[in-house]
């Protein structure tokens, strides 16, 4: 892959639905519109803190290279954002986190209380719209995927602290936790196409959601906070364990382990003590048996691809495997 | 209403329904069931600090007052307790509450994250439940509730601490955070009946709701801890208005007024000023402007019911209003 494909940037891949992305952020707006105050506030908020919109991108570009063109699929990928917005809401006040995409998150600049109720209140806004669609394939997935989220959510607490956390663990949280509604964007986009189409959709988005974490937890190794948007090293200085540290606990020599021990045993582990495990975890090649993963993840979801009959939403779709592990924010 | 009936016991009102209510007790474990085990360990908690089921029992007694025997009336009931055990564990959460029925609380027993984590597991497994049921009638009715809900949860936080808070807010919040979801139990327990039957349930059920909740807001003035398993006078020492006080604060004269202002200025009042101010409550005529508005509310549940066809579950959903409005706990 990484020999084949030079880095992609995200606009490149929404140019197959360009112009319906822009509707969705309409479509969004209007779902989540509220007239009591706070809830206005919160949504003007989230608006402004708008992501990528990756996971429209994908319902899209699914439904494009598997031959749809609903006008609901504008609904469908405005509902999967909000779904990953109603999960980031609640998991930034589970984490107490202070920053998303380098703003303010709602238990920051609310409160801890606005947040889990904001949450329920897009959640449900959600499947309100979904009912209004009067279908209930759609339903069907995000319901069981928003409920592997919440499994997921809860590995996520398990993965704290673990020393004994093993990949097999891993890998289910991060299926669960963010492959799964990535898996759930495609499948939806396909609803209606041939069965070993949308099968074969949903596959895709899973080896793509899994390879995408995995980018993920490699960034907090790797990027600083002016790159991502969060500090640099959070998830060993909240003793989170994820792949590159899994990894490298099998090799690591036993005075990088007494190092890594020592992090976790501290409450607030000074900067120092990061950079130094940072430094022995890529000494013991985690950030690079991680690269690894991912990369054979991005292989098995291009295979996925190749079911799809050639079209510019297809190679978007095979770009935004690129985009997911290359990405350095 | 309360010339002409002696004090109900929940037992009498769930007769018609009650080898049915056992079985949705089963229901209820089987839909909230995982593998997880702190989701499990949760479960059982949660199974074992069951309440009254007043919820199924309004929609089985809807459902058989209607003409209803659909098996499926069953899941149906147990979704509206889950959906209620949801909204409780997340409640607990936004309010810090220690206790409930006399038993720890989620956030108490295990974690404030694992209460978010959990309120979502379970709300996402009703949803689940209720594509399963392939029917799109009673996903829409809960989606909307459950909205409402968090709406209602909004305007609580805003019902703190204020003095000017007025009736008419006080009566949109216990719509959208009780009343909603009786009337929801009553309307879905009604689904297939005739639509004047459908909505005369559903306004029974709200004015239920509503009568319900005013009873809960008097019973925090009036009941000691041993009897709901809730610290007396909470209400006040968290600085929640309910009506007993915005009715009472219109009459107050300067010094019991000044009394409720050192209560509302005051992070942690001791229990002598709490005491004071119920006592201030109770002699400008609070309560008994509250229980007067209960039994408006309970006099209009009843006629509602008149829409119904005579029945043995039609009188037990008459004792319900009684129960509501005169319960002790």
């Amino acid at each position: 892959m990484s020999q084949q494909v030079a880095p992609v940037a995200l606009r490149d891949i929404q140019r197959p639905v360009a112009a319906t992305l822009e509707r969705v952020v309409d479509e969004l707006r209007r779902i989540i519109a509220a007239d009591f105050p706070v809830i206005a506030e919160v949504n003007e908020h989230l608006l402004r803190m708008k992501g990528k919109l990756f996971r429209p991108t994908l319902l899209l570009l699914s439904h494009q290279a598997a031959g749809g063109e609903e006008p609901r699929a504008v609904t469908l990928a405005a509902v999967v954002e909000l779904i990953h917005l109603a999960t980031l809401v609640h998991d930034d006040s589970v984490d107490h986190s202070a920053l998303r995409r380098g703003m303010p998150t709602i238990n920051a600049l609310f409160s801890h209380q606005v947040a889990v109720i904001m949450g329920d209140y897009l959640y449900s806004r959600a499947i309100i719209e979904l009912v209004a669609l009067d279908d209930l394939e759609p339903l069907r997935v995000f319901a069981r995927v928003t409920n592997e989220m919440t499994v997921g959510e809860m590995r996520q607490l398990e993965a704290h602290d673990k020393l004994a956390y093993g990949e097999a663990q891993y890998d289910a949280l991060i299926r669960a936790k963010t492959a799964s509604l990535l898996s759930g964007a495609c499948e939806v986009g396909a609803l209606r196409a041939a069965r070993d189409c949308r099968e074969a959709l949903a596959r895709f988005g899973m080896s793509l959601g899994m390879a995408f974490q995995i980018t993920d937890d490699l960034l907090d190794y790797t990027q600083p906070q002016a790159v991502t948007g969060k500090p640099s090293g959070l998830d060993l200085k909240e003793h989170k364990v994820t792949l590159p540290l899994i990894a490298a606990l099998a090799r690591l020599a036993p005075g990088d382990r007494r190092l890594v021990e020592l992090l976790m045993a501290s409450p607030d582990p000074p900067d120092d003590l990061v950079a130094e495990v940072i430094r022995a975890v890529e000494a013991a090649d985690g950030l690079e048996y991680a690269r690894r993963r991912a990369q054979e993840l991005a292989q098995q979801a291009e295979t996925e691809l190749e079911t799809l009959s050639p079209s510019p939403a297809r190679d978007a779709l095979r770009d935004s495997i690129a985009y997911a592990v290359e990405r350095h924010s």
